[in-house]
């Protein structure tokens, strides 16, 4: 499997972040067809308190790279891409792997 | 669910890296109990060639946040996170966060 991981930096309104997240960049991702799994993850801060490095991460599974590339090449997969600079105001990580 | 990411920065010597890695490493994380999945990922280079953020990414999920404590503080977890020294060479960000 080949998995697409999204590291998100702390946006400068986390609020603003939160609602336009579920409400508009969640149901972009929901139009790319071939993802097999997604998850997302909210990082809470350390032990100490401290900030964790990252606000959030999302993870895309896809069964081939060739799946991956034709999700993300879609017009579906470009509109999510390109929305992240409605609301990503932390900045962005994409990262792609190998998983096992 | 509660996740434990931890986000390898790349190693001095990769080879000696994957070598400790997956022979003692890795058996070390599967004696620690409680652990519901867990999944490795290795990042590949970008489209352009460039040197991904990070080399590799372990994911260890827990059921509750009380799973989670106990198996880290556990002889085998504090065994595991101690081991880190012994073959992280690109140094480590360990992030824990909640899933959906």
């Amino acid at each position: 499997m080949i998995k697409v991981t999204v590291l998100y930096g702390h946006p400068t309104d986390p609020a603003a972040f939160e609602s336009y997240y579920s409400s508009s960049h969640m149901p972009l991702v929901g139009k790319i067809s071939g993802i097999s799994k997604a998850e997302v993850t909210k990082f809470l801060p350390g032990p100490d308190g401290s900030k964790p490095e990252y606000y959030r991460m999302a993870e895309l599974w896809f069964d081939t790279p060739a799946a991956m590339q034709e999700a993300l090449g879609s017009p579906e997969g470009k509109a999510t891409t390109d929305d992240l600079a409605n609301f990503a105001s932390g900045g962005v990580k994409m990262l792609v792997g190998e998983v096992g």
